[in-house]
């Protein structure tokens, strides 16, 4: 099902928690597959407990579209061309933080989602433990 | 319940899938009868897998109302008379590509919901398809 | 994602379609990939409308585990190994009518599920359907 | 909140993942800190998807109650003492293969969930995995 195998996605989880030690924030950092099923995940110690939802639900949303979480934010303002889309899929999030994670076919094979910071730190991890695939 | 029968669906859903392919966009094609209930789905290769929750809850939205789900959006938007109607039926979605199916007398009975490629794009096929009954 | 194209979901759904008419029966019958994502559905003209959220289920369980949803239904009675599992994956259906859909590597490509009839009815169909891949 | 660091939790999904190995069944394992959030998750590659959320509602249901999810399984039968508690906390599951994980001074500090095999093999990791703190 998943051609997201558990070692490439604990090598993405480990750049994430890397690049999250490094500007000083905890995170919480999810992986899952091109179907959008939990493939590995990681809290560090102190990371907020409402992120585990959030980094859950970004990576949902990135592979769910195929695009950044960030990405589906910007037309899902309010009078935007999705405005409201977030109450699909069992609840999207289209902030910063999702990114799919594309294979050199282009294709993509899965997603990770990171929470823990400001939208940017989160940004930041997310984009640096996608380049690990 | 429904005045739709399957072989209908099945025409409507052809429709659809030809402007789509003309657009060259992978849809997803829900079908639902006047009481709200699923019909027909298709899924065409490589569409967004978040879109299948979209095109069913763009189908659902479109009969609970009897309306386009883009004339929704324009009422629901902040400051607007129904603002946050999404939340009711178990989540609705005001955006385009839901669109009523309507006999030759008036009547509602039925909707297709449409998703996959840009807002502008759902309407389109979903205006296609909804044309075919 | 999906290992299972819509051409093969077409034929399958048809192939149940076929058997559900040889036995007289309005069957609702949902195709779904690998990942358990809905991929067709087709509603028989006056098939039970409760059966439309079966079908979807039955389908859902298989794939998740890789097994016919009635071989589920075997070990989740009271006092059985997986007693309750049926409240897990955000409701499972553990009777007959849900089968996967195996690819000659004995890989489960997607799943077929079918409800309308007996028990037994929507097993038989759900077998046709799911040989025809 | 948590008396679990990150690196407890490592340890013993790496117990629970050598264990697995051995016995040659791909399972899902997944740890919570003593107030039922997510710490860690790991599925081995081909593991059952619908074994995801076993894993995730057994961690919780050991933790919610300090107890085997089985021990809960003992008691929730049909004429049982706490029949239908499954239904409460979103979801609980009361078969085999969740364990608290215990401090030195008795202390529930967490737990962890597993499937992907037969009760007892999901049980077997488990406990080999609860004892690794």
């Amino acid at each position: 099902m998943s051609a997201l195998p558990l070692d490439a996605a604990i090598r993405i989880a480990a750049a994430g928690e890397t690049a999250a030690k490094e500007i000083g924030t905890a995170m919480n950092i999810a992986i899952v597959d091109a179907g959008g099923h939990l493939l590995h995940f990681t809290r560090m110690d102190d990371a907020w407990l409402g992120s585990i939802d959030l980094a859950l639900r970004k990576a949902k949303t990135s592979v769910l579209f195929r695009m950044p979480s960030a990405a589906l934010g910007e037309i899902s303002q309010p009078g935007g061309p999705v405005y409201g889309i977030e109450h699909s899929n069992g609840g999207l999030i289209s902030f910063g933080g999702g990114m799919p994670i594309v294979d050199t076919d282009g294709r993509t094979v899965g997603a990770v989602g990171v929470s823990g910071g400001t939208a940017d730190q989160d940004v930041h991890v997310a984009e640096a433990a996608a380049r690990a695939y």
